[in-house]
């Protein structure tokens, strides 16, 4: 892809994973974002983690075309997306995070059995109900969105272990969910609650993931949705 | 670890990694910075690629206590560390980008031969000359870094090569140096280059790293020097 906001080093680095990738089945548009992820991280087995729900990157496009705000879970999701935001569509970036409770901490969460990202998640899918939401870190946030689609999701490995189905926003349409939690708690769960779901969504499957991930994801997608409309 | 600043959720996660990564030869603080990479991660082929100069995180723990400047590449690394900074020393945390010229573009960088990390960094270098300085994106931020150290550095496959060895900052004696740069470009020679630049350094070998990786080491960082002090 040849686009002005690709830095050289960057269009040199794409070159060399398009060389050494191999043979895939990805469109152009999944190879995009598939190239991306591996530039952000190095790791070639990306290639056989991402899954895309029919007509995710299509519904992720639009979104970013008319505007809508991105919902990332937490604050270094964010920034790894403001800067590309800021030079395209200037959609909104939110960090659900920046609506926990300030005075939460660790232990008053886990007393009240939900975490921060968890409480600002459910903050965001009410004021932001058709947003694109990306989560890079927590498995929490991830089922919290996944809960609202009245299947039930149980993660039986959280602390004190819970069922998360009791919270329902209304209208909530997210546009897309791009899935990509990473770690050893919950996060096999929070993927199959978001393969179940039926939202349009990008997945990392596995334990994978992370908010170099879920941001490289997002700005792919910036790019993708800036480079049709030039 | 026990330790108030970790949540139930983190300690169940380094508790499978506990169980599953294996033998290895790491003292304590050691695999406190390795278990919080691939925490970050879900990689534990991290295992491999942390390497740690003689005294650099007795280096990095005295600098962090001692309130000295924490400098990173970019904003995400920042954003990564802000947290755990503002919880324990509140340690400054500065992004070298924040210092690049505002209105530097890809295209005027490639022109001048500096990337706008390369320009930030070197201001950093001079205004922050004892920080710890944490790069986990750009590599040519880290080979600004190396290039003060009096041995000359060349990387053959930037765009337009060139040497970097031209900028030498007064009085710089960075405490530590993280170099997780990530990628295809540059990245090997500048890791490389830190190996030879005889600095204090905990570093990431190989092609991975990234904005994730380098947060986690300095996270991990904050948590043993806190702990020291509790």
């Amino acid at each position: 892809m040849s686009n002005s906001l690709i830095h050289p080093i960057t269009a040199q680095s794409f070159a060399t994973i398009d060389r050494e990738i191999g043979a895939h089945a990805f469109n152009s548009s999944e190879y995009a974002i598939v190239q991306r992820v591996i530039h952000s991280t190095a790791d070639f087995e990306f290639k056989h983690l991402v899954k895309f729900s029919q007509g995710a990157i299509a519904a992720g496009i639009k979104a970013i075309q008319q505007g809508k705000a991105i919902v990332t879970d937490v604050g270094m999701v964010k920034q790894g997306i403001v800067g590309m935001a800021a030079q395209t569509f200037k959609n909104p970036v939110i960090s659900a995070l920046d609506f926990a409770e300030p005075i939460s901490t660790p232990e008053a969460s886990a007393k009240n059995q939900l975490t921060r990202s968890e409480i600002g998640m459910r903050h965001c899918m009410t004021e932001f109900p058709d947003a694109i939401f990306v989560v890079g870190n927590a498995p929490t946030a991830l089922l919290a969105l996944c809960a609202s689609s009245s299947k039930p999701n149980f993660a039986p490995n959280l602390p004190n272990s819970r069922d998360i189905t009791s919270f329902e926003a209304k209208n909530f349409q997210p546009s897309l969910i791009v899935g990509a939690p990473v770690g050893f708690v919950a996060v096999l769960e929070s993927k199959a609650a978001l393969e179940k779901s039926g939202f349009p969504q990008i997945r990392v499957e596995g334990r994978k993931g992370g908010s170099s991930v879920a941001a490289a994801i997002a700005n792919a997608l910036l790019l993708l949705a800036w480079t049709e409309v030039q």
